[in-house]
């Protein structure tokens, strides 16, 4: 049996059954960081270590755990010596979710069933790069057979969005998300939002690695700015980043050497949405936590601020980052529905930079029939079909759809 | 089958016939926040929206969750119509304590078997009215069928206790809790104290929102006098309340706008605690936290501070609040057991504002057999009947009657 | 069947296959508290209660949970009455993994089957006591039949290392372990490391009970010196030691008295890391965090440091103290598997000052085997024996090998 088959983290029957009826749902990727232009440009790619391994940091996270030289991961190696060094990691990544992203993106796009190990690399490499050179393989068909209706980039406030506009035509909505650096806000911002606004732009995006007043009136300026607009606004709370010196200097950012911050957050936002919602200007948010202690604060802060006639107004952030995980996944589904209404969930986001990772939706929506099957099986829930199909597919698809107005 | 069968929340064989050995024990509901002057008034509900949903900020938060609007949660509409958004928001809260509360109450009460839901909302309301008009649903009756030995009111150390005084005739021992506002200490504070221990009181209660050298000489002030006159002292840490300010000023407060705070806790507790166990003056106490965070530190807490001949004199609270549910409870009691010594666990409470909450305890004992249940069943615990019959015995029942001084 | 048989731990078929190969393996304790001079002279127990109880702070917390008077505990009692009453807590330790730790000691030293309580406390006592009278049961001949490859003892910088000299000869190696205390660094430290290099010493060990920028620096000038003598630094995070005023002035400290401090770790842990790495002089590190709301902080900080040519220069610490039992060490390997490379965990150690507790290297073997064959029986890993049986392997012993230059 390969190992990515039908019952791929689906350890339950009622589980088998519910993952039938939301495996063809269309996906709406409401967060990613996949570079516009290259779908405009409908680039193709030169080989295996680009495609899988060009921008995702996460991998070479991995290698570098596993005693890799820089040389090999992001330096001038041979791109081949690069995927046979990652080839050589992954049997060791047990219980890792690169483990299963990897094998998940081999078999869906190239129908590969090999587990990658260092003997069968140049056999993996050979096959990929072949169907490479295809026209099947160009960004757009990609993204085309992963049944996308809406990609939401992520972009910065000045960009001139001259790629969303090239993509007009093209079956999936490629939409820009406005975001602002939060020590830099110039004068025209608004007028940016505008002119996001007029380009599709429906919703924000904020990095919140630290929170004090100062960061508070800034958010609070523009989330009142947002919810004019009828935008959704994103706030991932949590990161460290850059806390490597030496690499950064080498590599920049978004390469690697980021982590979990641990500081207090309660206070912060609770003010943050309370002096939005005194004035009646709280826009739909989803609040994300990298850190996973802070489930339970965020689970139960969205209480404090439901507000009709929206379900679910503001939403517990999907698994993020560093959760993007089975168990992180199910934390975060566990604590929205201890705390929260899980039935308005709007479900998952991709947040990546790799073109071949729209598989992470198959991979949640794996988890998430999984435990709510579960549940219905240990009479935690009635076996009513007909009630569980409509919460999987509601937070597989459905419930995005409502929230989001693209 | 019917969802709250007997099986529920039992999934193991070992669980089945332990909860047999303690489903019909009495209840001590030592902490809770019922009136009672309805009890002693022997009030009787005028249908089921007062009954279920009249002071349980619980629901309502998952109402709001739903996108209804206030006037149909807590505002002018008819009782009926309030009933009916509660019972279409039920088949969403998977995964939701107040599922399975909601239908045990409907069972246990109302011998209602149905899932509620939109379509049978009006025949549940009907069914449950016809039945509250009769003597059998009046306050003392709903009392007397849930096996309540002893029921802890939460008051006012300045309230007279006349309604206690009413009931010292009624079957079930409803006795005060002491509960002080940490900011406003009056002179006669202790004279309060003593009217209160000869109304019965033998507990207090407190809420430790934040912590800090001025609140930690508050309460160890209390805490001795406490130890003084034997009573059992709780401390609920970590809420952090009345986070939406409108709502704060048109509903007040315990209205369903609170949430789980993160400030640090380690040093100031333990402070607290060695101010009191230096000077001989530690009272027993139980220690609740409302971020699942610090199940570790308060859990290791107890153990600096056990002192013979109590079994157990530092208590972990049982999951509060937000914890009040299936994981949350799980949590705490692997906390506990990893960390302590379960067995002398004095278990429930209720901690709520409803008459049919009772269930709770039902609710906590299944899920505690479970535990045991399972871990006797995976040789983690040896399968001997008699020991965990007695644990899960003790946990649920004679513990809490050895423990506290009632 | 006995309660520690073949099975135990092990749930699946899987797990068991496992176990049989990894079982045999030797041990490289890395860290401990037992004294050298009890190796050196070869010690005699002289009862029960002095190989169990005497000096394990573990047992004793227990006891007093139980309500156990310190005369029966620490005290003046006759070493059978304390015996007796850790006999009669025993049955109400259900899920701490003291029930677990001290039956596989009767089991695997004594070969004793019964399940210790009230009852059999006598016989067991009597059977114990007879078998520490025989030569087979000095502390060198424990340590053979325990199958230990190496002993890393924890040391005072100014210890003259006399008995680790005298056990030069013994099959196990008995290496020293640096543990200079923070606040009185000397002028000639550098020189006793030196000399500890001199005498086997390879690695560190540091409690990090606090952080701010002092610590840092002291604690950046102690890493340098140890990266230019290539040993391995070990950080054991957030613990609150001597909680209790009373009884540290009774007993002193590491009495059972301490627990898990709260405070924020991750912005310091990060500037001490980089720190050093920026001046390439950061060595190999073992991160150990206390508390487990830690456990993603430290999980992702090793991800920023890690670097070529050594498999996991920078390690996630096996879960220690409070977290050394079922739940803390899946959360640790859980932990470890979703955010880095689980295959390059160099495991367990004791941290024990028992000589009986090489046990806990089994306990983790079998909760290692038991997740690790769990993943490959739900689909999560390939159901590839030979790559799980040396990725079993591997983190039960020959990583550790590695790892360390002993």
């Amino acid at each position: 049996m390969s190992f990515i088959n039908d019952s791929f983290m689906l350890k339950n029957e009622t589980a088998k059954k519910l993952f039938e009826h939301v495996k063809d749902l269309p996906i709406i990727d409401y967060h990613c960081h996949i570079p516009p232009q290259m779908i405009a440009e409908d680039y193709m790619f030169s080989d295996a270590y680009e495609l899988f391994l060009g921008g995702d940091h996460y991998k070479w996270r991995q290698m570098r755990s596993n005693g890799i030289d820089e040389e090999y991961i992001t330096g001038g190696a041979e791109p081949f010596e690069k995927w046979l060094y990652f080839a050589k990691t992954m049997p060791r990544l047990i219980g890792n979710p690169i483990y299963h992203w990897t094998h998940l993106e081999l078999k869906r796009y190239f129908d590969i069933d090999l587990i990658l190990n260092e003997k069968n690399a140049k056999e993996i490499w050979d096959a990929v790069n072949e169907k490479l050179k295809t026209p099947e393989f160009s960004v757009k068909n990609i993204i085309r057979k992963s049944n996308v209706e809406v990609i939401c980039t992520t972009d910065n406030p000045y960009d001139d969005l001259k790629y969303h506009k090239q993509l007009k035509g093209f079956e999936t909505k490629v939409i820009p998300a406005f975001r602002p650096d939060l020590d830099g806000l110039k004068p025209d911002i608004t007028e940016r939002m505008d002119y996001f606004h007029e380009n599709g732009c429906r919703l924000s995006d904020h990095a919140v690695d630290e929170i004090n007043d100062e960061i508070i009136d800034h958010l609070a300026f523009l989330g009142e700015e947002y919810a004019k607009r009828g935008w959704v606004w994103q706030l991932h709370i949590g990161a460290m980043r850059n806390n490597n010196t030496k690499m950064y200097e080498k590599l920049g950012a978004d390469t690697g050497f980021d982590s979990v911050n641990d500081f207090e957050i309660a206070k912060g936002i609770s003010k943050l949405l309370d002096t939005l919602d005194k004035k009646d200007v709280l826009p739909k948010t989803i609040l994300y936590c990298l850190n996973p202690k802070d489930n339970y604060v965020l689970g139960t802060m969205l209480g404090n601020f439901q507000k009709a006639p929206v379900r679910g107004k503001i939403q517990l952030g999907s698994g993020w980052w560093f959760n993007d995980n089975r168990d992180g996944m199910e934390a975060q589904l566990r604590a929205f529905a201890n705390l929260g209404c899980l039935g308005n969930f709007i479900g998952m986001l991709t947040d990546s930079r790799s073109f071949v990772s729209y598989t992470r939706h198959e991979y949640f929506r794996r988890i998430l029939c999984n435990l709510i099957g579960k549940w219905a099986e240990d009479g935690e829930y009635p076996m009513d079909l007909d009630a569980l199909k409509q919460i999987a597919e509601d937070i597989s698809y459905y419930n995005a759809k409502e929230y989001f107005d693209f």
